[in-house]
């Protein structure tokens, strides 16, 4: 595999990033089983070199659970020609493919959350290994970082793009300016809690800029958030340089939010049955009621409450029935007030 | 326990049905586990008799991934008081307990469907104690049950009640006047698939009027499902004559549509990732496209589009991203036509 | 195999039942696995026949984690000679064999309590193979079972003999004359709860003598109660006329209690640890604090006390720290009153 | 499903047995999991029908880790035309479907045997689902049916055909007939352990002529047993009047043994590394070591070694390294004497 | 958090540690599920400052199967005022929250032991996670801590404070006398096998006082245990100055014993099921059988003595009945000579 | 333990290696288990020394599905006399004793592949802290390693030793002559693929000798491997200096053959039943059919033929029937030509 910074690595792929055209093939992950000895995992992967021009790394998959990204990317990648492609486009549908094909967050293989896992590690475990592969030979060939999630089995939010608040200003305004063409009728940005070992910090670390996304949630495929990462792919590709293409104008600008504090994740005080009060959208006000646990094991009792922390709209909720004690079951987003600074 | 026929059963409850007033207390179910040689299972119930008048008998969680139910019926039963019940109105809100508490359909003890368990067995496993327990002791006690389903973590239903299309015309013009009551803004009637062992099946066996619903799906809790519960629950008993209430009349009467054939269950011709084409509640015409079937394999492959073999309107599809060969994908019901015959 | 009658059966035991002299071989219980296409269980048993004379069945094991019957029954058929022996004497130290090997109260085959699983089926799952084996291959050979069982994993009791509170007064003599034979310190004497598919209860059906025990608790083995059915076994068979002994007079007479109700149980209200405030063997008056359960989850709440129903002696706790709401946590027993009537 | 005796059952299949043409449709068997409320499993089944002529059923997957039938059925299906076929023959290569795709022997969903689950029950788990289907819906359709199984994983079996020591002489000699037409180099006849519930025992309670195979073992695909199948199952068919094909004569005909007595197992006496001795084929005379049990945690210890219990030819013998106690390790078969007769 | 210093950690906690006053909140460890994507795990814990004074941290459920900690330690926080007590208290009762919910020595979320797990790793699995916590965050809060442990499920021990046989005579006079204040009737001092990832070696290894205890075992709760602890720990923070209270002197002064060699383990040489054949607390001589491993698999085989390899007394052995080659099974102290020196 | 570099290590073993004589006993690896607090694994070793002379350690077991070598290593030590050995010869027959005793090639315990983990970690998991053991005591003390593996489950090859082409030529040759001396009918050479972490590669990074083997394959023990293994391993010795034998001339000599590239491995396109449609040992050319891969849930589908990718002959293929997309299904090996250079 050339183009990439030669670190070593047990993952294999032989394909050629330095070669112009389009190639698929896979990232051989080995991972030795009681009924493979040599076995591997192969993951699914898509190359387009045009001649010089920016490279873009697009992936989906990070949790097995976020289905819109996997289906936007390979219909991408399906259609996407190397006549129409300037540059270096890397799609990966299903990144942390085993747990793709489980439907599950975090991997069968070795229990990890892979957006936990980086920068990786590559004598580690699958995980470990993955992120290091994409760390240290993928995202060296970018400039550009596009990784849709969605909001997965236990969350559901309305379908957004997403990206850190940043401290340097001009990687903040090139962020923004990429969601802005992405057009997804909702941005939100916040100080990720717990972001050491995420795949998006560990891309800014490296100067590569970073957009996230979250399109529904539940497990469910969101048609919507199907149409905006379909639509905003390809607007993303087009404003990066990496098409040729004319940005329509939005009809609805994307909107900016942020998420301000911890507090504003509503953890649950209590596990029970989540019931929402009021529809994703709504506007609250602090201490309005959000939602409601509900006892199974004595339902004679009043639920408890979910209260506000703070005014705003309700962007996120509990993506299924059941919650547990320090669940986040309901976000409250706030306007971004960056603009005014 | 008195007020039922007295067949033996292994299940204990120390609640006098034939007594006057509000009661609330355990099914204890026996459970002999490696933590617990004498351990029992218990299911919370609430019982109001006042004086003579109709038996009911509201029920939930009889799948453990449907939460609409359970919440309303715990709200209702909290509410409910004996001065303002006649007759006898019996309320379990997660009667499959265990996979209630699991968020899952099948029991986590016996691995059954307590759906497909029925008319059940004394001597048997969890699930079938506790059908044959519903079927010998409390179904005998009643004229009515409505039993509130929704669609678990694998579909994803528009709300709506349901009941059977049933053939004996005086049936099933007592059991329409109860859905008209409920007032759930669709009720959808099938000619169940494989139904030999339901708990609807059973009831109408017995002579008891029975209605089903579907209030959502996904394994979320719906907002809208859960008011169309509150709402329905009060004028059902007051359509039955439980409580004494005046009907308002509703904005927007109950549609009747039917599930004609099994052929309308769209089952999925390949495994992969179901992705929507459509939103539920779209008018579609036989061959139109209703989802698509994505491989993870092998993404650079088109997806397999499911079609809809009739036209009518799309109510259910599928609750999660993954789909197995099989399953079923996209529901496409119909007007009912019973009236005009 | 002769000497029983001979209803079909999966189960082969070449053993002669009817042959005098000592055997010892197994019980194969047919048991096809992904590992062995046509493997079987073993359970190892011993027959001595030594003339005419009664028959007795000693057996342990039946519940895996109760280790005092097996150690104590092994021992016995060590040392018992044919020579020493009258009648009939069957010996099986571990009748649960696979869940004896996995410390388990329950199967590790099919997840059944084989003390649940009688009179069994000959064509049904691991657990009711064997209870309906001994129901109709070893019962039919004896007058009397003594069948050892401690309180297991989750109970902890005062080691002592057991029987049911019979309806026949010579039966119930004639257990009691066992009883004061095998010569625990304590004799419980209970209406059994559930007991519709015990094993006790089906011997007695078959007009069987009944006698059973609990010898310790906690999953651990009891020094004391490993010596009461040392000395009890070998009392009882000579009381019994299986072998010639004479009884020493006990020190202490055996003391006779009952369970009188169900609720003597005292289930668990809520889940937690179980922490005692008295110990086992204490007296006690009604709604005296027996023990406590703490919570794990919110520390600085104050623990929730379990209180005597009724006044007697605290005869058995729960034998872990962790208990579930539902599961008894600790049984007062009275004096027996059954002598003044 | 037309041309069966229409007993109740819970599985569908939409093919019209009594239509003269190739069908290939699927056995729907309902399966509902938490992830499919409501799932089937779908096996694959393919019926030629041309004209009246013998009804002949051809099965493979009865244990999910026997492999020559699946692959030998699979290929006869695919080839045979409805021109070449008269009367009516039925295909389902993997009959227990969910074994298979899990390469056991033993179901994934209820951890049943199928061949110890005939005649089955339409309302029992799915194994007895299945065998009720097979022994009320497809059996009654036929004469003859050809079961092909292998050793599985844990036997290692010389390529044979098999058959019951049948006490009806006429039977007895049909069956042979079919076995020499198939033209295996070897035919083992035995009198089933075990046998009540078995597929073949039912096919010959119904008048079924029934022939059975081991064609290698171990869990893999053995070349030869796969030739033997391919080979066989034309000829077989040729034999029965299905196709019209002569009969080329055998160079080698097939030899027929038996095994006479449930001792010629060699049940292994303890656990560990089955290590074996002499080669499967070999002549051996009572007494001769076959093979050694090596201990793992004590392997200074000498290997404890199983002894031929009569003389004749090693068939079949353990098919891994690990034994445990109580499962079959060596099989003798001896010459079979019955011509003499 | 302030008052430790702030090493990087992904644990968060919102006490503030330099205050004055009595805190109740939480540590919130990050644990990403399928079923909750920003899941934590919440461990209560309990702050009181009150002025300059002694640090102290008390912690209890490093096992999850040791339950006297748990209960005596929350007991203390609720009753334990701010005005009582002088410096800083810092009181977890249930530190490896996840196994003592599930009643476990080790984590069901990594498999590991968190007392083998020190100092732990700020980047590593959960109880690796929690040990760096405990290393960075709250050590370098106290001059003493006082872990209390309990034999767990697989070990039955004579209640007793522990500490290690330390070089350093000032630091081994001083863990003495808290031991003596604490006044347990036993203190066992051994110098730890396989110690160099405790809790207890991280402790001293910072120069922290540290004492340990053996307060039951089983996996029950020991009533004279409990009252240790609770007596202990009161008198524990008196003689460190936290509380203002005198000493009564103790009916039986604490004895001291140590563990002199590895061989006084009594490693199980076979597995089977472990009988005492005498009393804990019992005198001792080299040789003498101190129990007898028994064979479930070949009843009547002699069972196999475990001598004990030194005089002394039997503190502690088998707290289950089964138990595998390698476990140890008994062991016996002496009484400590260290005075003499 | 003496005669080892005493880095530090939690594994403890009490041999002295420096002692003459032959010295049976164990590793001890501690595994802390809910179930036994203080919980050792016990790998049996065994060491015969006298006097000078080279040093060799002869290893078996690595993967627990490989049985020729657990059984001819501990035939080898149990019939080895000091008086027959120069210098040190230390046996250890089944080293990754977990999974041996499971049968499976990774450890049930931290499903590690022990030859991926090397050279190993003493502060990391079980697998971990084996390696680090045996790089750090073992390997020091000797020149000479034999480790004999078998294809395992999952493969099945003609027996064989085995070693990497080395780029140094002394050492090469000094393998080739341990190989010819051992005298397997076939010696396969590698450039090993993923081989950072393996036991071969780790022991020559050491300087020393290292031999290892595929001695059959699929699970079984394969009686022509037995032999190989036995008649090799003592044919070594002699030839190492460790025995006094006289090495008789083979009938066959050794052939050399050698892996070439990675695309001989053969990886499967697809899942399926892989049938193989040559035998092992065949002359294939590049094109030619190897074997094909059924399909189970469309078997009406030709099957998909695996091509050989280059001439030689066939030395290993898929092991059990079902294969995985991405598993090596058949490895084609070429006449090793180094010779010429």
């Amino acid at each position: 595999m050339k183009g990439a910074e030669q670190s070593w690595t047990r993952i294999h792929c032989d394909i050629d990033f330095d070669r112009d055209g389009k190639q698929v093939s896979y990232l051989q992950v080995p991972h030795s089983r009681n009924d493979s000895a040599w076995g591997v995992v192969r993951i699914p992967i898509m190359v387009i070199k045009n001649g010089d021009g920016p490279g873009t790394l697009l992936t989906g998959g990070v949790h097995g659970d976020e289905y819109e990204g996997p289906i936007a990317l390979a219909e991408l990648a399906r259609t996407l020609t190397v006549e129409a492609v300037s540059g270096r486009v890397i799609i990966i549908p299903s990144l942390h493919y085993p747990a793709c094909v489980a439907g599950a967050r975090v991997s069968p293989i070795d229990g990890r959350d892979l957006n936990r896992s980086f920068p990786g590690d590559a004598a580690g475990s699958f995980a470990q290994m993955l992120a290091h592969f994409v760390r240290h030979r993928l995202l060296p060939l970018v400039t550009t970082n596009i990784d849709l999630h969605s909001g997965g089995r236990s969350l559901d939010c309305m379908p957004c793009t997403m990206s850190h608040l940043l401290d340097d200003a001009a990687t903040l305004t090139r962020t923004r300016a990429l969601a802005s063409a992405f057009g997804a009728p909702l941005h939100v940005m916040n100080r990720e809690v717990d972001g050491a070992f995420t795949f998006q910090s560990t891309a800014e670390q490296l100067g590569v800029i970073s957009l996230s996304s979250e399109l529904g949630g539940s497990g469910i495929v969101s048609l919507e958030g199907l149409e905006i990462a379909r639509r905003g792919l390809r607007r993303a590709l087009a404003h990066l340089g990496n098409i040729d293409a004319v940005l329509a104008p939005l009809q609805t600008p994307t909107r900016f939010m942020e998420i301000a504090a911890a507090t504003d994740y509503g953890f649950a005080p209590v596990s029970g049955i989540y019931g929402p009060r009021i529809p994703l959208g709504a506007t609250v006000k602090p201490g309005e009621v959000l939602g409601e646990i509900h006892s199974m094991d004595d339902p004679w009792r009043e639920p408890i409450p979910v209260l506000a922390s703070r005014s705003g709209m309700l962007w996120c909720q509990r993506g299924q029935g059941l919650i547990s004690a320090g669940d986040a079951s309901a976000v409250v987003v706030a306007e971004w007030m960056g603009d005014q600074s």
